[in-house]
C-alpha cells in the first residue's frame, strides 16, 4: 500500500482524467497502473512526469525495448522493486526474450561489481579516458578555440604528464 | 592515484602477465588500462574479473554496444568516475553517437527520477505485474504443477483480493 | 573535464540559445553554469530538464531555500560532487546560514545511518505506520468504500495479526 | 520479520527500558515503534541511536517538521521502507499536508535525475561553485591567512588555469 | 576543497579543542585529519559524531581491524572517496595486509554484483532464511509464546502456504 | 516471487543440475536456495556466479564468517533483503553471535552516517592518506621509478601545496 491512496479515474479531477486519457491512447490500453494513480495526487508530477516518459521512451536513436532494458539496469542498481517488475512487464511486451533478460542481468550485475572494485582501489582514471570526453563531434568547432581554451578543458589531476 | 600500486607488464608475474596478454589480444591493442593494472594486486580476482567480463560483453542476444550502453547506465547510477569514463570510451569506440549517448543519459535520468518517485511514496506493484513473474517460457512446465504450488506462488500482499 | 564538450552560448544553436536566454532571465545573471552546457549536447534533454526544474524549484508550499536544501540531502546520498557544491552554492544565495547547513548534514547522517540499521535488521514495518498511507485527504472519498476494498489495502503482512 | 527478534517492554533489561521510557516521555506516547525494539538487541547502539536522533531532530535553525521532510527524502533516496514509512507517518503528524508531500517528492525526483545526469555526463564543477566553500563565516580569520594558505585552498583542478 | 572551511586548533573554541585534543589522546597522534576540521564548523555534530566513532570503532565482540574493512566495505559501495581512503590508511595501521585488502575487495565485489542479481530478478526470499530471524538469543523466552504470536512472527508472504 | 520462475532439480537440464550438484556438495546440504533456482534461468550465469563464490568466499587470509559479515554490510547498504537474508543466516551458521552481529550492526550504521556527512562537505582527502596509496608492498620495485613517473603518481589536487 502506497503512503497516499490512489486517485481512481471515477473520482479524478479534470486535469488528472486528462493525463490518465493520453497514457491510455499513447499505450493504446484501457488501463491505468498504480504508478500513475499515485503520482495523480500530486497533478502537476503526474503531468510533466508523464509527458517526460512519453518523450524519453519513444523511439528515437536508441529503439524501445533497448531503453526499457536500460531502466531495468537502472532500477535494478537502485533496489526499487516497483520500477524493475513495471519495467521487465513492459520490456517483454515489446519482445525481450528470457534469453535477453539473462543477458541484461549478467551485464547489470558485473557493473555494479566492477564498480565496487574501481571504487574500492579508486583507480585512477586513465588519460586516454579523459581525452575521450574532449572528443569533438564537431571538429571544425574545436578548431576554433584558443589554446588556452584547451588548457581549461585539461584535467588538473593529469597535469604532471607535462613533467614527461 | 589508487589505495594500491599499479603493476606495470614489466614487473608483474608471469600469472598476470597471462591475463594482461589475453586483454590485448581480445581487445587487439598493446594497452592495458589502469583498473586492471590495479585488480593485479590480487591475482586470483584479475584473472577472475577478466574472464566473467570476456564471457559477459561478448556478442549474445545483445550486441555489444548495447552491453556498454547499459554498464555506462549502472555507472553513472553508481557514481562510479572510471567506470561512467572507461565504458563512455568502449561505447564510443563500438560506434555510440553523441545522439545515442544523449537518449542513453535521459533514459538513465528519467529511470533515477522515478524510482525515487516509487520508493518515496511506497507505490504498490500492480497484480498484473507480478502476475508477469509467472509467465512461464514453458507453459507445458507449469501445467504439471498442483493447485498448491500455484498458491505458493501468488504474493501475499494480493492474498486480500479474494474478497473480490 | 565532462566527457562531452561544452556548448557555448556562442557557437549553440537557435534552440539551445533559447534556453540559455531563458535560465539567465529566470535566475536574473549573465551566467550558464556548466551542468547546461554540457546538457546542451541533448537539446531535448537540456530543454525539458530546464523547464521542470523550473517548475519544481519554483515557490509553492514548499519555500525555495528548503527545496534546495532537500536537493543538497539527496545529492550528498548519492555522491553527486557537481550536485552538492552546485546546490549548496544556490542554498547559500537564497540564505542557507552555516548553523542550517550543519543541522541539514546532521539530519542527512542520520537519515543515512538510520536507513541502514533498518535493511540490516530489516525492521518490520509497524502497523500504524502502513495505516498512514490510507489516511485520505478527502474522508468523504474513502467513506464510499466497501469493506472489500478496505480489505485490500491492508498489507498482506499484516493480516497473520490475531490482536484484531 | 526482522532478522532479530523484537524486545518488548515487559521482557527488557533495565537498561533498554530506561530508552523505552525516555522515548515515550520525549514523544508524548505510550507506544515504542518496532526500529527500537529491534535495536534493543544491542543496547548500546538502541542508546546512541536514540540520543543521537533526539539530539539531531530536535527544533534547530531548521524546524522539525523540515528535518523530517529531509529525513523521507534520503530514506527515498536509499530505499528505505521503514524509514520512508515512519517518517511520513512522523512529518504528517508534525503537519506535512499532502501538498507539501507532493512537492517534497518532486523535489526528490528530480534531485535523483540530475544526480544521474550529472554523473553520467561527469560535468566539471564550475568554478564558482569551488570557490563557494571557500566563502568563510569569519571573513576577518581569513584575512589572516597568506597567500600560500589562501592557494592551498583553491582546487588544484583549477590552479592550471589562471597560471597558463 | 570541503564546501566550509576547516577549522585549525589554533582558531577552533573551547569545545572544539577539547574534542581534538580527545581524538589525538585516544590515537596517540599529535594530528587532526580533514574529516574533523570540517565537521568542527557544527560543533554538536563534531563530537556526537567522535563519541560515536570511538563507541562504534573500539574492540569488542569484532576486533577494530574487522571493522575498519567492514567501513571500507560500506564506503566503497557509497562511493565515498573520502572513506575508502582514510579507513584504508587505518585498516593498513591496524595490520591489513594487501592479501585482506584484495580479499576484501573480491568480497566487496561479488556482493554488490549478487544484491544487482538478486533486485533485477526480484528472487523471494526462502522460507528458511525469514525462520532465521526467529531464532531466539533467548529461547526460553520464547517457549513462553502461545502459539498465536508465533503465527504472528510467520512472514505473509508464507502464510498463505499451510492455510491453504 | 521472482520475475522469472524457479527452475527445479527435477526440471533443469544437465549443466544446471551439475552446478547443483556442486552447490550440495560444496555446503553439505541436500537444500537449494531460490537465488540460485532463479539464476538458473541463464545457465552460464548460474555457472559462473557459483564458481565465484565458491572462490571468493572460501577460507583465505580473511576467515569465511568475516567475509559473510562483510556480505551484510554491504547488502544492508544497497537495501538488497534477499542478501540481507542469506547472508544474516549463512553468517550465523558460521557462528555468529547476536553480540557480533550487534556491533557489524553499529559499524554498517555509522559509515554510512559518515559517509554521507563526506560527501555533503566534500571533504578533502587529507595529503597523507593519499600518500598511503604510494606505499609500495615492494619498496625495492618502486625505487628503480624515475622521479617523472612520482610526479605521475602525485594526485593534482596536492600539487598547488606550497607547504612542501
Amino acid at each position: 500500500m502506497a503512503t497516499v491512496r490512489m486517485i481512481e479515474y471515477a473520482e479524478a479531477s479534470a486535469e488528472v482524467r486528462s493525463v490518465y486519457d493520453d497514457i491510455m491512447a499513447v499505450r493504446k490500453t484501457d488501463w491505468i497502473n498504480n504508478f500513475w494513480k499515485v503520482l495523480a495526487n500530486h497533478p502537476p508530477t503526474l503531468r510533466r512526469t508523464w509527458e517526460s516518459i512519453k518523450e524519453v521512451m519513444a523511439p528515437g536513436t536508441l529503439d524501445p525495448l533497448t531503453k526499457q532494458m536500460i531502466y531495468i539496469a537502472v532500477s535494478a542498481t537502485n533496489a526499487c522493486e516497483y520500477c524493475v517488475r513495471s519495467h521487465t512487464f513492459a520490456a517483454r511486451a515489446k519482445g525481450m526474450s528470457e534469453a535477453m533478460l539473462g543477458e541484461l542481468m549478467a551485464v547489470v550485475g558485473m557493473a555494479n561489481e566492477t564498480n565496487a572494485l574501481a571504487n574500492l582501489y579508486q583507480v585512477e582514471v586513465d588519460e586516454r579516458f579523459m581525452a575521450a570526453g574532449a572528443t569533438p563531434p564537431k571538429p571544425a568547432a574545436r578548431r576554433r578555440r584558443p589554446a588556452g581554451a584547451r588548457a581549461q578543458r585539461r584535467p588538473a589531476r593529469n597535469t604532471g604528464r607535462r613533467s614527461r
